[in-house]
Formats: C-alpha cells, sequence, structure tokens
C-alpha cells in the first residue's frame, strides 16, 4: 500500500487534539561552529517527553470500536511503552504494557503512571513476544508495534510535516535510526511537503544495522548493541525498509565519544534535556562539516526521558 | 521619575530586535500536582541564556552616541556580565567587565567568548568596586548595574509583558527575587497589562532581604547568604525597592531543600536545564498550594547557564 500526500494530511488532522506542536529552537553558537542554519525541533517537550506519542495516538485512534473495547498490548522498556499508555488512557481504553522484569523502576512507574497495565516477563525478546501474544489471544488486544506500523510510521512523519509547514524549506532533515519509524515517516513528510529537502539518517557505530541495510538492500541484524544511546537499539522492519530503501540516501554512523560529547553540548548550549539518543544528527553535522556548510538543516529531538540520576557525562 | 505605560511599550520595542520573544511552556504533570494552570515563561532559552540580556541590551541602546563610544563596565560573576559583553557586542561598543578572581574558569570564558575585556580583581566587593570605578575615570565607561537601574528594571519587565500579550490574563505572575530588577519590572509589567494579576517574589529563607524589607519598609541587608541559589545572593536598591513597596504584596520563602527539589522536578518534568534559582517560584506554588489552587499562574524561568559538571542534585 502506497502512503498517499492526503494519508499524512489526514493522520495530522486526526492527532492534532491529542499532541503539541512542540517549540523550534536556533542557536546563533550551533550555526557558527557547523556554519550551517540549524533548527531543532523540540519533541522532547512532546506529551509524555518524546515523538512516539504521535504514532501511538494515531495507531489507537485508527482501531474500530471493536478493536478499542479489547484494548491494546505491546512489549517495550522504552518511549513507546510510556505512549501508548498515555494514548490509551486520553481515548478511554486499556493498555496492556509488557516489560522485562529487570527494567528499571522509574520506567515501570511511569508506564503505570500514565494508567497502563504492567505484565512482567523475563528479560528476552521471546518472553516478551510470548507474553504479548498471550494478551492478544486472552484478551482480543490489538498489538501495535513501536516502528514497523504504517500507522506509527506517518503519524512519526507528522513532526517533521510541521517542522517545514512553520520555517519552510530545508536543504536536510537529520533524524536518529533506531526501529525506522520515524526516519521513514520523515521521509514521506519530506517528499510531499519538503520541496527536494533530504532526509538524513544518524545512528551509532555499535549498531549500524540501518546503514549496512541500505547498502546491501535487505534488513540486516545487529549482533551486539553496545551504544549509550539506548532508543537505537533496534532494528528496521518490513514495513518502514521499503520506504527507506526508497527515499534515504545517507546514514551517518556516529562514535559513542561523539554521542556523549552532542548531548553535553546540547544541554548546554540549547538549554534543554535530551536523551543521547537525540544527539547523533547534531555530532553527524559537526564531524561531516563540509557537507553541511551553508545548509538550512531540521534536527528532530526525538525525546527527554532521562534518569537524571545516571547521567553519561 | 515615575515610569509609565508608554516607557514598557517603546523599551520592548527598542529591544525586540536584540532579543528572542522566548517559549512558554505547560505541563499537565504540574497542572495536576499544583491543582493550577501554570505557564513556565522560559528565559533560560534567551540569548546567552537568561533574562538578563533583556535589561543590558536596553540599558545600552539608550546611552548617548558619546557614551556609546567609551563602552560599558560592570562587575559581575553572573549572568549580566555574560548579558553586557553579548550586548555590547551586538551594538559595537566596547564591554570592560570586572570579576573576582576566584570566578569560576567558564564564567571568565563565557564573557571573554562574547566579546567582553575581563578585568579580574581580589574577590570581595570593595576591590570589585574600586575596579570598575576605575575604569568608569580611566575610560569615561558608563557603569550599567545588574538591577538597580530604571532601564534594566522596565527591560526585565518586558518578559512578563510578552506573557501576557500571548496568554491574556493571569491571577499571578512569579518571579525569584535577588537584586530586584525581575521583579519591579514585572510589578510594572504587571500593573500595565496585567489587569489585576498579581507578582509575587520567591526568595531562599536563606537570604531573605526582600522578604524582611517589604516588612520593614526599609532595604534589609543578609548576614549571611548560605542558598544553592546563587543567583538570588544579591540586595535590593534604591531605584527598585520604591517600586517593589508600592506594587508587591508577598514574598514567598523558599527552603534549600524545597529550591533542589523543585529544580530537579523542573528538569524532569520540563526537559529543561534550569538554574537553581528558577525553582524557586514553582517551590513556592506547591509549598502554598491552598493559595493557589484553581489559579491561572506565570511563572519566569530566569535562566539556564548551569555548570553540568556540578549539578546539586
Amino acid at each position: 500500500m502506497e502512503v498517499t500526500k492526503q494519508d499524512l494530511i489526514d493522520c495530522h488532522d486526526r492527532i492534532k487534539p491529542f499532541i503539541h506542536n512542540t517549540p523550534v529552537l536556533t542557536s546563533n553558537y550551533f550555526n557558527e561552529i557547523s556554519g550551517a542554519e540549524i533548527y531543532f525541533k523540540c519533541e522532547n517537550f512532546q506529551k509524555m517527553g518524546a515523538f512516539k506519542m504521535r504514532g501511538a495516538i494515531n495507531a489507537i485512534l485508527k482501531l474500530s470500536k471493536e478493536q478499542k473495547s479489547n484494548g491494546v498490548v505491546t512489549h517495550s522498556s522504552g518511549n513507546h511503552a510510556q505512549a501508548i499508555s498515555l494514548a490509551a488512557k486520553r481515548i478511554g481504553i486499556k493498555a496492556y504494557i509488557v516489560m522485562p522484569s529487570d527494567a528499571p523502576e522509574s520506567k515501570k512507574d511511569a508506564v503505570k503512571g500514565y494508567g497502563g497495565e504492567l505484565i512482567e516477563c523475563k528479560p528476552n525478546l521471546i518472553a516478551r513476544e510470548k507474553a504479548a501474544n498471550k494478551i492478544v489471544n486472552s484478551k482480543g488486544a490489538t498489538f501495535i508495534h513501536p516502528s514497523n506500523n504504517l500507522d506509527v510510521i506517518i503519524a512519526q512523519g507528522t513532526a517533521c510535516k510541521e517542522l517545514i509547514e512553520q520555517y519552510g524549506s530545508f536543504d536536510h532533515i537529520l533524524v536518529p535510526v533506531g526501529g525506522g519509524g520515524l526516519i521513514a515517516g520523515s521521509a514521506l513528510a519530506a517528499k510531499y511537503f519538503g520541496n527536494n529537502c533530504s532526509v538524513i539518517g544518524a545512528e551509532p557505530y555499535e549498531v549500524d544495522d540501518a546503514y549496512r541495510s541500505l547498502k546491501s538492500g535487505f534488513i540486516e541484524t545487529n549482533i551486539t548493541t553496545n551504544t549509550i544511546a539506548d532508543g537505537l537499539k533496534t532494528q528496521l522492519g518490513d514495513k518502514n525498509f521499503p520506504i527507506i530503501l526508497e527515499e534515504i540516501k545517507t546514514i551517518l554512523r556516529i562514535t559513542e565519544d561523539e554521542i556523549i560529547d552532542s548531548m553535553k553540548l546540547i544541554w548546554q548550549r540549547l538549554k534543554i534535556i535530551c536523551e543521547a539518543s537525540c544527539s547523533l544528527p547534531l555530532a553527524g553535522v559537526l564531524s561531516n562539516k563540509q557537507q553541511f556548510i551553508g545548509k538550512k538543516i531540521g534536527i528532530v529531538i526525538t525525546g527527554g526521558n532521562v534518569d537524571l540520576n545516571n547521567i553519561p557525562f
């Protein structure tokens, strides 16, 4: 099924009452050190603190009345779990969240705080999928994948759509790449609203499955996921990969040191709290200066749910 | 000299090209735990990271051509020093900044980074004043006080003016109280644009000179200034105190524990970096809930220049 421009417009209209049109920040400092003109779209100020709210609310709004009555389920220890919990609460339906038993208490509390029902399982992917399937079968709940779901993908693109609508054409928009939902959605937004804007991904060297997938033309997996950017450890899926393969030309790979330096710089200079994952696009611009000098660049700051007792710098 | 409504309008028009109309953030979480409706005016996103840019640029713009040619001088180890440096650079005039020799290197670097000429002196108030006077006398530079200067006071009020213009009437606007420039300016903005909005100050228990001054009717001094809110250690002056005495009814006193808790809560929930000083108004609302339930409240987040290697929680 091809996604149309109208799909993005309809999606954005559908979710607008439930999301923030998040603020955009600029900084003379970053413009000076990069030689570019950078606009930071601050999805760390989104509801529940991350762009994931967009996809979660859209996927739930698109359910049938019967599906809604049976609730939704997902397995995640990250922002998607909180987004599904809050989105379900807003619509007044049940959310079952499967989490590994060793997930941080703060994440479990956040899910429960937003009204999600927490189901703990053993800390491995098979146990998570099994627990989620059990709820699908026993409760009739609909499983909502964090990134490999077209309703989620399209909605993640609305952050870029807002950025372009508010600030005009961009040469490039840079986003971090994890499971591929954000970059695929952003690519669609750029295609339909971007006026030749190219979307560029930024990915940890340590988890460079998307970089390799783009090269090989197949979905590649990661042997290790040894990165501080814990939101980016996942891999692409069959719904988002065809879009990425069609629309994306470049994925920049970022070292762990660059991630941490860039994160600290954003905190210091933009005065915002953002996750390690958010810092990859800026790191990509700063370590590939020649490519970006004189360009107008958008960067999506994806989320701000950081454990303040465990800051990596 | 009485400040008029037109003075505030003229000032705002004068400084607009040099400042950001800073974003305003809201949070369901804070509204829920307070029972109030709170709007955070984020001056931590202001140029150089603090509202002080407003006063500095206005005071410099109001100088005569001859005064400008001789430059400006101030003594400060805080945001005012950076604001004067950057404002002078924007106007193309010389700025001399007197700083105690034991000021953090990061603050010295920031001043030099914005183009100010750093003059180091012994770390006491008498040495600072002496060094600044010497520059007034030898260079003909104009001294710009951080808070006890009407051009500075009026300009600091423009943050509240923007907040009211954008979000309508407020029941209360809360600001931290240090040298008194911000609270006096905010009181003037509320008086002329606020529609019965009352401005309330928040001050550390450990540095409660403004609280005591309001009670006694005289400018009181502090014996000790043992607070983590290092922007609030100063005392009121003869230019701002008459305005404060006339317009302000309430100054809330905040404990050190409340300051730190509130600071961490703002970082966690608003996803912004703010100084300890910024957290006092929210702490005041949360520790005086009955007073604020059901009210529409503005809070000025005053600055975000934090040493990230020395976070107090």
